[in-house]
């Protein structure tokens, strides 16, 4: 029974950081979004089409997450201009709020409003640990299948907002919308869901715009 | 530096049970395969292909792990007629082999020659956790993108095969096989590679032909 004990001290002493991490950043006016999904589930590539479409209101930095390789870091920056740096997580699979803490340090937050957080690929256990952030943006591609939320319900139950990704493949894949958003609901009855394509465009403007609204709202309020 | 000792202690712990397990099955003329994955690559569309291909020289039982939900059993059950069950991890992101042991038992291994563990989806932390397993066998999905090795590296060490699954969908997405095959030969020069499509029964042929002849070995060995 010790390591489940050891884990709910680790929950708790992460959670008591993200408030400070949370306090840190509404000092600064920056709003700070978690992206999290599974491998290969579109979060570099939407991300380097939201980040041109909110660029023109936010000053953006990006925080690549991986165990292994700079790939992302480097598709980020080539697309999009953004500050941006990669950080390793030595085979951890999952950001604690201490890692986000010295990644923010690490990117540096001054002159920054707006800052994604690209999670470990992963639909299990980054749901775990707040990273102090502002919003949880959870990806769900059409390719793994509209019954995700019944088998990982953590990462359904912690998203703020859902964003079903690659609807460009949405005909040639066994996906119902239906199924998707009832599945989601029945985590987390407040979600905010969106659809997207980010080959094609699709959706991506008015998940730029959800953003941006909740990104303002937070910086005129502090 | 507490928490690693202590991880530490529990692999240590876990490799040494799979030890056990192994010579137990090995004992008992049983083949134990480990199918691990990202969500939604397809390790329970590809069983149900595999199933019915390997029926006819083995006696095949299978053990379906989630976080929730009993979907992936219901259908191996009723699309392959197998012996099977479902296992919930209560939130654990990985199958110890402590928990392979217990499932193992479930299940009831008298009678049975072959046995498929269709781990937890995830790309990270099942791959730190033998099973006890005769086969790690690693799906990649095309949507996923032939960048995966280099960012979940010891899932690609560990693995013994990796099949490349949803390969109707190659001409769709921006994945190369080339890519693939180099990305996978990086991490492990050993991995026997299988590029196959579940919905339209490409490449399943070969690939449970590589599953009978590794087991007929160990069976027949032992």
């Amino acid at each position: 029974m010790n390591i489940f004990t050891i884990k709910e001290d680790i929950v708790s002493r992460n959670n008591e950081r993200a408030k400070e991490v949370r306090a840190l950043l509404g000092d600064k006016g920056i709003f700070y979004v978690n992206l999290m999904s599974s491998p290969g589930a579109g979060k570099t590539t939407v991300l380097s089409k939201l980040i041109p479409l909110l660029s023109g209101d936010f000053r953006i930095g990006v925080i690549e997450a991986d165990l292994d390789s700079d790939k992302d870091a480097l598709t980020i920056e080539r697309e999009t201009g953004a500050k941006v740096i990669q950080i390793h997580t030595a085979g951890a699979c999952h950001i604690t709020c201490q890692m986000s803490l010295e990644a923010l340090e690490a990117l540096g937050t001054d002159g920054l409003d707006l800052i994604f957080l690209e999670n470990v690929g992963n639909l299990v256990c980054p749901a775990e640990f707040d990273t102090g952030s502002d919003m949880n943006l959870v990806l769900l591609s059409v390719p793994e299948g509209d019954d995700k939320p019944l088998k990982y319900p953590l990462m359904f139950e912690v998203a703020n907002a859902v964003a079903v990704t690659k609807l460009d493949v949405r005909e040639i894949f066994d996906f119902s919308f239906d199924n998707a958003v009832n599945n989601i609901k029945k985590r987390n009855a407040d979600a905010d869901i969106f659809f997207v394509s980010a080959s094609d465009g699709e959706g991506i403007d008015a998940l730029a715009q959800y953003i941006k609204d909740k990104a303002l709202k937070k910086i005129r309020k502090d």
